[in-house]
């Protein structure tokens, strides 16, 4: 398949964020499934509101303030000390078992990161991870959330690379299909057994895991 | 206090939709609750996702493609018979009992809805209520949802008003911040006692029930 470039989502696609539900739990026990679901959900939410509202401020302010509401909301305490152990939490994240022996088998093309993440967040993870990507790439510098074109316009910009030959992989199926809409070739890893999600176009392959998209690039 | 037009979105702030939760407990047993609030979770995800990529398409089709999406989710089996037994609901949602009354309070400045319900659905809906609206807005004519800014500049342009002198009513917060963040007057309504969302702008009040908002007007 002609693809000169593969490009990846960060959270929940190639860095496992299981680690902040545990420390979630080791902080507020018996909570931390509970916050972690509210806090993921309103971090998404907040990130689709703020884009439409023209209020645009960094991933990791809004994932800080998402926090703050789940926290509210269940009635746990949120001191400075909780704040720092998950902000860190977030920059050493492990990959899932099948990033690195599915990366070394991409060879040729270049490969880059796409996120919601802002760099503060994006650097440190990427180099603690020592994956070999040609671009880490955040959404900051269109100061604009996923799934906005104007994001996926980031990677065409950066890469110097057309929309048609760059491969999208995401676990969050809206995020593939925003890639999609775009205009790049779109693959969605579906771990948890989920439905498409109904927005207009659909991903062109469905993958159980990473270790599926070198069949699928021969 | 000097405003001319009162604006109210509809579903959850004028209408109690807890009848399409019954409805759906009854086309599949032990499964209502469950079914209605990922479905309503869906439903707003698609809203902000399809703004965001400029997917755009009627609200009556963002309901019935969450609802697929939900009942595939959770296995169940949805004909056409449970669409539109479903669809009906909508139409004919009771409003909540501190509705009436306080609008009667409100006279001597316009009253209108403001919704991302598509006119199909609005218009049946504040037709069935009978509450006295010179005006039901849908942010259809903008081609995107809330909280984007084009959608409360609707309601400027159609009432002939200036924002400065409109009021705004949403029992969703980030509806309220939206419509703070483009300069109207905004009220929160926290029917269920949950934390503000952090997105920025604040409510200028929080009311429990509708019924407090004549006491603020004065």
């Amino acid at each position: 398949m002609n693809l000169a470039a593969l490009v990846f989502d960060a959270y929940g696609t190639l860095y496992d964020v299981h680690s902040v539900v545990r420390r979630c739990e080791a902080l507020w026990p018996g909570k931390g499934a509970q916050l972690s679901q509210l806090w993921r959900a309103r971090q998404l939410e907040y990130t689709w509101q703020r884009s439409l509202m023209r209020r645009y401020v960094p991933f990791s302010q809004v994932t800080m303030e998402a926090l703050g509401y789940a926290c509210e909301s269940l009635g746990l305490k949120l001191g400075e000390a909780e704040s720092a152990a998950l902000r860190e939490e977030y920059l050493r994240l492990a990959t899932y078992p099948d990033v690195a022996p599915a990366m070394k088998r991409f060879e040729g093309r270049k490969l880059a990161i796409l996120s919601n993440g802002s760099p503060d967040m994006l650097e440190p993870l990427a180099r603690h991870s020592g994956l070999p990507f040609d671009a880490v790439l955040s959404v900051d510098e269109a100061r604009i959330f996923k799934p906005a074109p104007e994001v996926y316009e980031i990677a065409v910009r950066k890469l110097g690379i057309a929309r048609e030959e760059i491969g999208f992989v995401s676990s969050n199926c809206w995020d593939a299909l925003g890639a999609k809409s775009y205009g790049f070739r779109a693959w969605w890893i579906n771990r948890g057994g989920a439905p498409v999600d109904r927005l207009g176009p659909r991903p062109d392959a469905i993958l159980q895991s990473l270790g599926d998209l070198p069949e699928i690039l021969r």
